[in-house]
């Protein structure tokens, strides 16, 4: 397995707020960003979940913020898989400035739906996915 | 023909940024926003318009700032039909803050399109929508 | 203590992404507009606080998805005090359609920090605004 | 004076709207950031132009929507300077997407203001910024 390389995003001037800093609702598009970007590292872009006929949906996000950003900063952003089991995906993403400080750490669940909207089990409908995503998962 | 009350919509701490102003993109949201409601306050609303299968896209804004406004002002926003010709609908935006100043004044263009995406004349497709936009035609 | 009714948003067309559904980003953002209204309808609103020194801004924010939203629906936002100890304040977000369904269920915990950035004790700081908070504690 | 190179924005999947297309507001934000790409590429990056002392707020945007984009396209966005004279900068925007088809053009203008908010004559107060924008002149 190898690795994937982090998401990098560039603070813009319309993500910040009258603090000065990224207002913080921004950090939960940074997670859709990040993981776009990390399932098509590994093989599985959007179009190609598209063609399976496979959605995931946000469930649920957690994020605690550690630090602040602003604009022009740059943030590195790494994706990790937590947990893949029946119907759900738990994946995490920590976010460091360029000194490399944790500023945001997350995580987001995820159900698979099919395109009727019904719940489908990864393992069965899609074992190539789930073996990838699988094979991913690390220690939280 | 009945005045339309004017759309009023309340800046959100997260559409300021660095400057402590609201940020300049957020206006064309609210033009959005102004211009449902007026069409919901003359008698078509989005569901009456979608049922019609008549969909309006954004051909062209231009939006001219005038002053500034931030957290946690409102902004009254009157919407006006400044021309209604073939498959044209041109709507006109003052937005003013509580003291009366005109804080941004702005143009939005529309075309009309059937559920095919093709280009409709109101005038023969939809008359009854036509004649009330037409009806109110303001002066520019 | 009397009770604080919830905040109303109108979910906007620009909230929605390509799966027809308002954005699941946006709900965060809903939760600062709903606090906001909550602390103003409380007696606090964000004027007061600045010329208090106090801020609070966001460390966590936990957000579950029950449900769909879509433009043009209205959601209704009650606003719940959890905690206030120490430096925290743990508000509960209770997001309901017109149809009183349960579509999304939030927490998010704050700390309080004066104009040098600094942490605050409110209970011994803002002793006022504290006595507020926790006279409204309620039961999770 | 040599080529800039363009400035590629991926659409997010948070930038769609319920036509499946990207909503029409977020092309104000992409000119923001191809604005800021191309000042940091001829020299003039935000902490440079913070340090003079200079800010450049929008004074206008005209926006042609003449096709549609949406998530996971590439866009890539061509910055010219159109005028810069006096007190007022124009910068065009010519939008174009993977198959170099024009998908938006648009325009901004701006003003130049010192620390305090006043109005600034580029041409004597910044003379280096102002010679560089001048000699980067594009006929429209």
């Amino acid at each position: 397995m190898n690795q994937v390389a982090p998401y990098v995003h560039k603070v813009q001037y319309y993500e910040t707020d009258k603090m000065s800093i990224t207002h913080h609702s921004n950090y939960v598009r940074w997670m859709e960003e990040a993981r776009v970007d990390y399932l098509s590292k590994i093989g599985w872009d959007f179009d190609k979940l598209e063609e399976t006929g496979i959605a995931s949906p946000v469930v649920s996000v957690e994020v605690h913020y550690k630090g602040t950003t602003t604009f022009p900063e740059e943030v590195s952003i790494e994706v990790k898989i937590l947990a893949c089991k029946g119907v759900r995906l738990t994946l995490g993403y920590d976010m460091k400035n360029a000194d490399g400080k944790l500023v945001c750490q997350a995580k987001s669940e995820h159900c698979f739906l099919n395109m009727e909207g019904r719940p489908v089990r990864l393992e069965k409908d899609c074992p190539e996915f789930y073996q990838e995503l699988v094979s991913r998962i690390t220690e939280e």
